[in-house]
This record gives C-alpha cells, sequence and structure tokens, in this order.
C-alpha cells in the first residue's frame, strides 16, 4: 500500500467520552438543562419541504438573529459548525506566518492538533505556579496568538482590560480569544471588535446555550476578518451550516430570558459547591466557567477519577505534565452534583 | 494592518446563486421532492433534551443506517457535513504527494479550489471533444485522481469496467470516484471497495436523496482509508454531524421505497425532456443525472441564461474555456420543465 506514504498522518484530538445509560456525566462541560422549549415547537413545525434545497451559505436567519442579539453587524458573524470548525477555520486562515503562533501551556488540547494539522509553528507560554495568565509573556515577537478566557481547563478568568493590553500590544497579529466558557460570570471582548482589527471573539452554543448536540459556534471580528474567514470557509465547504441548525439556533436565541435562567442555575450551583469541594480537601483555581478544575491534598487524580467511574459518574483527567493530578469536573445539576459530593466523601476519605 | 500578510487568501469557490421568491430554480442540481414523511415525523417527536449533550463522532445511528442500508460495514463508512466536507477531509488526507494529483478539465469546479487551498500539486486532464473520459488518460504519474461519475458538468457515465481499469492501474494511488449523481441512472464501484483497497467512492444526500438542506455526505472505503479519514477528521472538528442532522438521514434512509420512487420520477422527466431539448436545436452528452449539460446549435448560452433569467428561470452558466456555451440544466419538476420549455421555445425562435 504505497499510497500509505503519501498521506497525512496526525495524531487526533480526544474527545471527552461520550458514555451512555445511566451515568452522571460531568466530563465534557455540557450544560445540565435542555435547550429552550422554543427550540422544540420549531422542529416539530418544520417544513421539510425546504430540506431538498441548500442552505444560506452565511447561516441565514441565524446569523441575522445573533447580529441582532449581540448587536453587531452581520457582516461582522461568522457562524460555524460549533467553535471546533470556527477556530480550525480560523487557524488555517490567518496563522501563515513563519514564526511561532503562541497559547498556554495548560489550555484546551485542540489548539496544538491544530497547529500540528496545518503546519503552523507553535509555542506554548507556561501559565504560572497559581495556573494564572501573565499579560506580559504575551508582549513578545509571535505569529498570532490564543487565549480561551475563561481559560480551560483552569476556569480562571482574565480581565477584560488584560486582555486588551495583549490585543493592543499585538497589532500586527491576529488575537483569537475563545470565549466557551463566558457566560458563566465572566466579561466578554466583544465590545473591542471596533477599536481594534486584529481580535477575533469566538463563541459556542454548546455550553451556556445547552445545544452541544446541535453544533453551533460563532466569531465575531471586523469586516475585513469576517470576510477573510468566510473566502477559507467557502473554499472548503460552502454550505456548512444546515437549515434544520439554522432554525434550532434561532428559536434558542430567542429565548434569552430561558437562556439567562440556566445559567444563573448553573452559576448558583457552581457556587453552592465550591465550599463543599474545599472542606473535602480539594484545592482549585476560582472558576468562572461551568467547571472546576481540582486537586486534591491527599488522594491522586487519577485514583479520584477511576473510583468515580466506578460509581457510574465521569469527570475529565488528563495524564499531561503539570496536570496529571487534576480533575476538571462539569457543574451537573444540583443532584448530580449531591451524587458527586457524597462519592468525593467516600473517595477522600476511606 | 500587517497581519494581513500572514492571511491565507484564497479564490474561494462560488455557489450557484440561491434566489428565493417565486423563482424556478434549475441552477444547483436540488431534487424537486421533498424528502420522506419520515424526515417529518422524525422532527416532530424529536426529544429536545438530547441536544444538550454532544452527539456520536461517527454520526451514530447514520452510520449504522447506512452501513446496513448499501450492506457495508460500520468501520468502511464515513460520514461527513455534505460530500464538499468528505472530499475536502480527503483530499487533505490523501493527496500529500509532490506529484500532481490529476482529474478532468471539465469537473465539478471545486476540485482545483481544494488544491489550491491546501497547496497541493495537480493536472488536468482534458475530455475529449465529446466530453468524454479517455481511461488511458489516467495511466500515468500521479499522486491521487479524482473522478466524478458521473461526471459534473458535462452528465456523462463511465462504465464500472472502465473505472476499474483506472483504480487497478493506479495502486499506488488514492482514486476517488466522486458518485454524488450515481443514483440517476449510474452503476456504482462500490463493490469495488472489497477489492481495491485505494478506491474510495463519495456520495451525497443532496441530490437524489432531496436533502441538500441537511448536508450529509458519506465515503465508502477499506477500513485502513477511513480511519485515515477519521484521524484528520478528528484533527478538526470531532462533532460534525449533529442530531438532527443524524436523526433526519437516518428517518430517510428507513424510507427507500420513497427514494426510488422519487428518483425515478426524475428519471422519466429526464428522459421526456431529452428529445424536445434536442428538437429546440441543443446538443449534450446523453446524461446519466439530474441535469443535462446543454448548447444550442444558433443562441449563445450566455444569452440563453440571462433571458431565462429574467424570466425568473434559473439554470448555471460558467464563463469558462472549453464550456462557455453550455448551459447545466437540472431536471425540476415536470411543470418547471414545461415552463423552461415554453420559455426556450421564445428565446431560441425569436
Amino acid at each position: 500500500m504505497s499510497w500509505e506514504n503519501n498521506v497525512r498522518k496526525v495524531i487526533p484530538y480526544v474527545p471527552g467520552e461520550q458514555p451512555t445509560g445511566d451515568v452522571i456525566k460531568l466530563n465534557t462541560n455540557e450544560n445540565p438543562y435542555p435547550p429552550s422549549p422554543r427550540v422544540k415547537k420549531v422542529l416539530a413545525e418544520f417544513d421539510i419541504d425546504t430540506l431538498r434545497k441548500y442552505p444560506d451559505v452565511y447561516g441565514g436567519t441565524l446569523q441575522a438573529k445573533l447580529s441582532e442579539v449581540y448587536g453587531i453587524d452581520k457582516d461582522k458573524v461568522f457562524v460555524g459548525v460549533g467553535s471546533d470548525d470556527v477556530l480550525a477555520t480560523a487557524f488555517l486562515t490567518f496563522f501563515n506566518s513563519d514564526k511561532p503562533i503562541i497559547f498556554p501551556d495548560v489550555t484546551y488540547s485542540f489548539y496544538d492538533v491544530w497547529a500540528d494539522l496545518y503546519n503552523i509553528p507553535y509555542e506554548v507560554i507556561p501559565l504560572k505556579d497559581d495556573f494564572r495568565i501573565d499579560r506580559e509573556d504575551y508582549i513578545r515577537d509571535n505569529g498570532g496568538i490564543v487565549i480561551p478566557n475563561p481559560n480551560a481547563p483552569t476556569g480562571a478568568l482574565k480581565s477584560v482590560e488584560d486582555l486588551e493590553y495583549i490585543i493592543s500590544n499585538n497589532s500586527d497579529s491576529i488575537v483569537i480569544i475563545d470565549e466557551a466558557y463566558i457566560d458563566f460570570g465572566g466579561k466578554s471582548v466583544l465590545p473591542l471588535i471596533d477599536k481594534y482589527d486584529n481580535l477575533l471573539v469566538v463563541q459556542t452554543f454548546s455550553k451556556s446555550r445547552s445545544m452541544a448536540g446541535v453544533r453551533i459556534g460563532m466569531a465575531f471580528g471586523c469586516k475585513a476578518l469576517i470576510k477573510y474567514l468566510n473566502d477559507v470557509k467557502f473554499s472548503i465547504n460552502s454550505y456548512t451550516i444546515n437549515k434544520l441548525t439554522e432554525a434550532a439556533g434561532t428559536a434558542a436565541l430567542e429565548d434569552e430570558a430561558y437562556f439567562k435562567e440556566t445559567v444563573a442555575k448553573v452559576i448558583a450551583t457552581r457556587e453552592r459547591v465550591k465550599p463543599i469541594l474545599k472542606q473535602l480537601g480539594f484545592d482549585f483555581p476560582d472558576s468562572a466557567s461551568n467547571f472546576v478544575f481540582a486537586t486534591h491534598d491527599t488522594v491522586p487524580a487519577e485514583e479520584i477519577f477511576t473510583s468515580l467511574k466506578e460509581r457510574g459518574i465521569y469527570v475529565r483527567w488528563w495524564n499531561k505534565p503539570r496536570i496529571s493530578n487534576h480533575l476538571r469536573i462539569s457543574i451537573g445539576a444540583d443532584e448530580e452534583m449531591d451524587e458527586l459530593i457524597n462519592a468525593l466523601k467516600e473517595i477522600t476519605t476511606r
């Protein structure tokens, strides 16, 4: 099979397990609450005759509704198949320098996968010992910058001021701020897109909007950035947002009250659980996301991970430098967190 | 904006126009008939609670149903966001040779766009004067081969024997057979995937299965090929097939009777229209697809294109070498074709 010599061989991203059945799933930061009932309604009433035709290349009503809800011109809004699609396309579009792009060493584990895939040179910037990003570390020569805010898997939040410092001091590079978790208590840099043409802000429906199963991500930036992004997207697959996704996403955006209510519930659960975890001997950076990144003072993370799994409770553990003694625990519903806490009590006190 | 120096600048694929309103749309080879009523039912009954979780990375029930309907093992089936997604991923995965990949000069206009985007060297092989592919032209040194069958926009069909000749004589290259239109009367090379490990067969739900708006494409090949394809896919976006797409696609596949009935209707309309177009002075390669690629003996294609558009009838015209005097006319419903024929009578006899 000498064709194998010409195959692009990669070490793919390994997504969190997707166990089915009667388990408590706190391993992929999904929302414990379903999407708005309006999504149900729009699907029930959907005119399937329209499905025989291609969808709108920009996302149609979904792009328009995002523009309306976020108060940002349509031509500054890009819609993709989850924020992974948006980020992958942005990497391919904007990171073509010989200089390395930079991002934190402990961060979303897809960044180095995309860089490897597209032959983009990169350097990782170590977080400080307390898992914080130091803005001064990002004032250096680079071919592009990616910073998630809040960072994942640490959950730690940077201020808009710190991020603006990085963006304004890197006017020759595209700075991507990955705000997958921003709705859980952070302040977005979105207003800065009108001030800095090198800023791309990426968000998603998968976490705060309870729609990981529908795959919607979006980017916001100046017109020129969004045009470049669309040009590359149109060179890969013109029609990525299908008509069902378009309808479901639009319907969800029409119910901001429901969205705010469910986000508030997740935040309330997180704040309730934080002191209990501390009491149990866990330590973690203060989280502004829908997860905590915790290490225990006596029991190794791997042991807790395995013991929880035996009890049907899934959290995320990486066997990687610096974080192999940490667990990323998604914030589920209150009952799920109570079961988690009971299990952790057993595991950490035996 | 010196970041602009590092932007990947492309000449994107230009999709056919998507006019809305009261027009006759024969420009993007969409099916005139809606998908099976089962799609309506599955959407109406969809449990939106499941949408909060990520979908299956392989397409879940959709992959399983494809496996069942096509009688091909699941691990030989890849599912993507339309065949454009499948083909783009296949180009990125399999075409990494220094030697040029080869495909016809008159063919699907996305092939050279992907090659340009991913810096894949390519050479086009001119079709014969009658727009036919000569199999001997594909017995030469190459880094990969792409052949659509039937070819688009010509509609001309190759025999399985001719394609097997090309596949078997290129065992060091991946040969992609793009069967987007195969269901409209062609014979698929699918049975050959068990004989040749260098064969990837790509199909789509956008044409024969009336679901361009849902974006489903699939590839079939040996286990090794599909594994490589998935590895690259997982390095871009693990979760591309959302749960609504999965459900709608699965439901459509459960109604093969409806599928066969609508395809038979399109074929019947095509065969009815062919002699009428000939009578009007059109010439075209015999079509085994849901379109004809026609040139008129006196009136220039551009003039017909413009005149039809003025009447609210959209067909496809490319201002490109060799084909600028041809129109690609999709086969619509009988009434739509009757209106087209009436308009063509006026335009070609005035």
